[in-house]
């Protein structure tokens, strides 16, 4: 059977890969994505036909990547963080059906909400929630009834895309939703260009993030009730405390 | 200055190791962990000073790895999935406060959510809580907030440690609480040992999900409303619909 295998590659850096994803990349004939991400593993796909569109054309990517496995090539489609985590797996197996069968082998990797919660510490040692601020395929009144959700359970929180030159202002109004719950004090944090060049953090406080001016290469951390700052890093606790 | 690594190893294959992970592993003079993870990967950590303990004894794995580093080696500390999700980073972080300074690195893993979730499909194509159910650290009460709030927002939800022979009806509990939210024919799934020998995977509904017997090797996934079966795997769309 054809295959395509829909990979996370991770946070950006080549040792963010897991080795089952190096091993489905060499393997692989034709390797297809968004153009950022294909730059970043061309190496692993000796054969090198590469399909690389820009950002919204996912829809246009994903039936390029089956037909090119109808065609009997073995694909790899390749996706920052994870394969699911708002990546391509879904979309591919949805278009799927529309196509002769194709084995389709996700390949799971380091989503954003992990490697950017290693550079700031152990923000997520809790039960959290992952949330993404974009409305171009969810509307906000979703996004919000998610918020207060993640507010009511005091979920530590990660929000993905906080912010675009067009949504300026969504990062404020979701500390204001988490603020009906959360104290304003709840320890923060967000991390830019995790494991590319030019990363950088912070750690801050909710109210604090509410004024914070991001962008959508930033992931956001929100603490629940007992996160704390150890040694300049944020951390969650598990519990532990009661056993010692 | 001292420096103990704390990895995730992810689910347990060895190719779910991240190429970051095995980099320090190798470059570790003592592994410490729960026996069964160090059993996985001691074949990378070629001076093999092995610390392994038990079960629920974190605390003093955590004191050892501390003492090692102190003393003036560089230690692996490993967890299974991520190093932060459920993982020792935190507690690490915690007990250095009575130290030396030692330098603590974090190196992010693949979680059993996103290990689990690629047997299953795409499962958390969009937004998700993560939920453990054990009480040994975490009042109940609390536990059943967070359910609410998963379901109150419509929330994927992952659910880690469902069960054990101490909280055989922890599970049924969860589902009863989601599906004050949570349609009964909300499409589910769980996976038995992630990556490992045995690993076994069902696509269910909640409602059936909520009479299955599932014990502490198992992971669970509840769909949001949009959550349905393609080609028998469990699929969250993002929205591309939409745009098709």
């Amino acid at each position: 059977m054809k295959k395509i295998y829909v990979i996370g590659i991770g946070p950006g850096k080549k040792e963010g890969l897991t080795i089952e994803a190096k091993d489905a990349l060499i393997e692989s004939d034709v390797l297809c994505g968004y153009t950022v991400y294909v730059d970043l593993v061309k190496d692993y796909c000796p054969k090198k036909t590469i399909i690389s569109t820009g950002m919204t054309k996912e829809i246009e990517r994903c039936h390029a990547a089956l037909k090119e496995a109808v065609e009997g090539n073995t694909v790899a489609m390749v996706c920052s963080g994870d394969a699911g985590v708002f990546g391509m797996a879904g979309l591919i197996y949805q278009l799927s059906e529309d196509y002769e069968p194709v084995e389709i082998v996700p390949v799971a990797g380091v989503t954003a909400a992990l490697s950017g919660g290693a550079v700031l510490g152990a923000p997520l040692t809790h039960d959290f929630a992952v949330i993404s601020l974009s409305d171009l395929l969810t509307p906000w009144d979703l996004i919000e009834t998610r918020l207060r959700g993640a507010g009511m359970g005091d979920f530590c929180t990660v929000i993905y895309n906080p912010a675009s030159k067009k949504r300026a202002d969504y990062l404020l109004k979701a500390c204001d939703i988490l603020m009906e719950k959360k104290s304003p004090d709840t320890i923060c944090g967000y991390v830019r260009n995790i494991g590319r060049e030019g990363q950088e953090h912070k750690i801050l406080t909710l109210k604090e993030l509410r004024e914070e001016k991001l962008d959508m290469f930033c992931t956001v951390f929100i603490g629940n009730k007992d996160t704390k700052i150890i040694k300049e890093k944020m951390v969650t606790p598990r519990g532990y405390e009661k056993r010692m």
